[in-house]
């Protein structure tokens, strides 16, 4: 079934440079399909009004299918309630909104723990916080291209109150244990905060069993539209933590000398939300669902399994992240010999295949690798063994032309 | 031209409740033409990728897009410099920017001067920068349905630091004399904020010739998609003000231990941003530019001119804001004696006709109006002179009904 998808993205059925596109950026967003694209625009056509305030008829539809996005959100990542669903702008707003909270309880005497795989969006914020409370900002390392389980063990202490951590790395395609990584956290009475912007399109994920206190994704990179995200937030949590915008919605009474909040969700949507945006990741959901998620996931694995082999024989190719391909999800990141990656992308490009070149929000990572920057294959379900290679004949025909 | 427009606005032709629909919930969120739908469709069809990453065609001609949209947008409100142009999540998100820089500068001896008929969105972010930093909050109140401007020469002293009012009240319909108020406040030494979510949509705004510090709107009030909104600021201000945000996309270089940031208006766009809504928003700028914002602003005068002395005629209701229609945009808030306006917004759906009922978002207004709630009914370009009749109908018709 999934060899057959591609019909429904219409963007990949065109022709760049005189190469049919090969669509390999996935890490970075991701195309939409034509479902998605229908309950956007359908909106707009039949219902769009604002949500939650109006009597009317396109108001009371607006809102019923506003909070109805909300709810598939709920079960697709198993939260216990939708007062733990919040609606943002992206997974960097997300994380953003739970340094705040750290910056509502961290004192100089706590320590945040991250590792050296994160996004930008994963780091700075904490840099920031840390900077604000006196709080301590530790990294954890890596070992065989993966996170240094020993390392993080030990940098998790009584100490920590906030351990924050991809669930997927945007560059080595690693696949975080979380669930283990909660458990030390817990035990050490820490909150854990995960990164879930490159897992949640790929494979399933249920807050509930990974126990995460927070879990951050965007809707832009599982085939929803852009300027939507999530922040998942345990209840009790969500309680405690005071709003980070203020306006209209998220107020109980306004007096004017102070006011008071409503109650979750909405206390942290301030302001008319991405009503269409939030829909149209419901759509998004609805699709991955079609498919299957575990249909998904080995559909990539299997592209994985595909390709490594063929670019593990290719004199002079770099690749970063872990041997296993069992650890890995569908981001490959690699360097060819004596070329820039950026000269090794615009190449490609010239073959019709996109991919990525440069840091990828994850400059800590690369000067840990010691490498300025990397190009980056990354795939997703609309992928098929023939982009494979596409890629390995794109690369193969790179390296003989800048010989 | 503008009375045969309704056919640009797929929404706008279809019954409800057995009637045909009349939208006059406006000032709430506008409809969509299929100008607009159509960029917002093809850009997820042909060229949707992340953008200023990327050297392959999709994100070259993503980033190209996106970057022209934002000059679109300077160029509508006479900014100096794109730099000057934030993309946000709407007039909520730029308000509570503006409010952080406020946080960064503002002392216990420093004073902020909104004004009672502000929408929650200009009152509530204040609030919170007051307790925050110890400085006072004051309120210019109201004469005949307008601010008191010698109420506002009182208030604004040497000691205020910001000024803040909305260009247009959502309740009012008063439009606010922007460009004497930021002299006043100029005068003082402190910065103009303008709340430009009802007057950006409706009439030519220059935020050089108003000489506003801080310009907000959104893109769902003129006709753009949701989850898209600005922030102008001037180019000295931005300069200084902190970023708000964290992640990839805004920073130079980011270290373990700390990160510098990207210049101008990059620094405040962490993480992927609303791609396809600024396009949108940058197409439906298109549209309001072949109407004409003076014809658009004459279409909505000639509607408010036709309406208002048959409003007036009606026995038993109640019309807020000023007398004189020429210092009023499109946006009409009644009550009928003895009938709550809920009941009366809900009459009026039976009717078609789609008003808006409740505080507005403007809670400390009502308070001071001394009413709990209002009806409203706010006109936009697409409106015309039946639409006028039928809710004048409809109230009548309602009116009947319960006596």
């Amino acid at each position: 079934m999934l060899d057959n998808i591609k019909k429904d993205f219409p963007v990949l059925n065109q022709i760049v440079n005189d190469e049919p596109l090969v669509y390999l950026d996935n890490a970075a967003t991701t195309q939409k399909p034509l479902s998605v694209l229908s309950v956007l625009i359908d909106y707009y056509k039949t219902d769009n009004a604002n949500v939650h305030r109006g009597v009317h008829t396109l108001a009371e539809r607006a809102t019923a299918k506003y909070e109805a996005a909300r709810e598939k959100v709920r079960a697709f990542i198993n939260a216990k309630s939708t007062k733990e669903v919040l609606f943002t702008r992206g997974t960097t707003t997300s994380l953003n909104w739970v340094t705040r909270f750290a910056d509502q309880i961290l004192s100089a005497t706590d320590e945040i723990v991250i590792s050296i795989m994160e996004h930008h969006s994963n780091i700075v914020p904490w840099q920031q916080v840390a900077e604000a409370t006196g709080a301590t900002l530790k990294f954890v390392y890596l070992k065989d291209g993966m996170l240094d389980m020993d390392d993080l063990r030990a940098k998790i202490t009584d100490k920590t109150k906030f351990v924050s951590i991809a669930h997927v790395s945007n560059v080595l395609g690693v696949i975080n244990p979380i669930k283990e990584i909660a458990e030390i956290a817990h035990t050490h009475g820490a909150y854990m905060v995960v990164d879930g912007a490159q897992s949640t399109p790929h494979m399933k994920v249920d807050v509930q069993e990974l126990d995460a206190d927070f879990f951050a994704f965007s809707g832009h990179k599982m085939m929803g539209p852009t300027g939507i995200g999530v922040l998942y937030g345990k209840e009790e949590l969500l309680m405690q933590m005071n709003p980070v915008e203020f306006g209209g919605e998220m107020i109980d009474f306004v007096y004017e000398s102070h006011s008071t909040w409503t109650e979750l969700p909405w206390k942290f949507e301030a302001g008319t939300p991405n009503i269409a945006g939030a829909i149209a990741l419901g759509a998004a959901i609805d699709y991955i669902n079609s498919l299957g998620l575990d249909e998904i996931h080995q559909h990539e694995r299997e592209l994985i399994d595909y390709v490594m082999p063929k670019l593990l024989e290719i004199d002079g190719l770099t690749l970063y992240g872990p041997v296993d391909n069992a650890k890995r999800s569908g981001v490959i990141a690699f360097n060819l010999e004596g070329l820039h990656p950026h000269d090794v992308a615009t190449a490609l490009d010239m073959e019709g295949v996109a991919v990525r070149a440069g840091h990828h929000c994850a400059q800590p990572l690369l000067h840990y690798l010691d490498t300025p920057a990397t190009a980056r294959a990354s795939f997703y379900v609309y992928n098929t063994k023939e982009d494979c290679d596409k890629l390995v004949e794109a690369i193969l025909k790179t390296k003989e032309f800048f010989s």
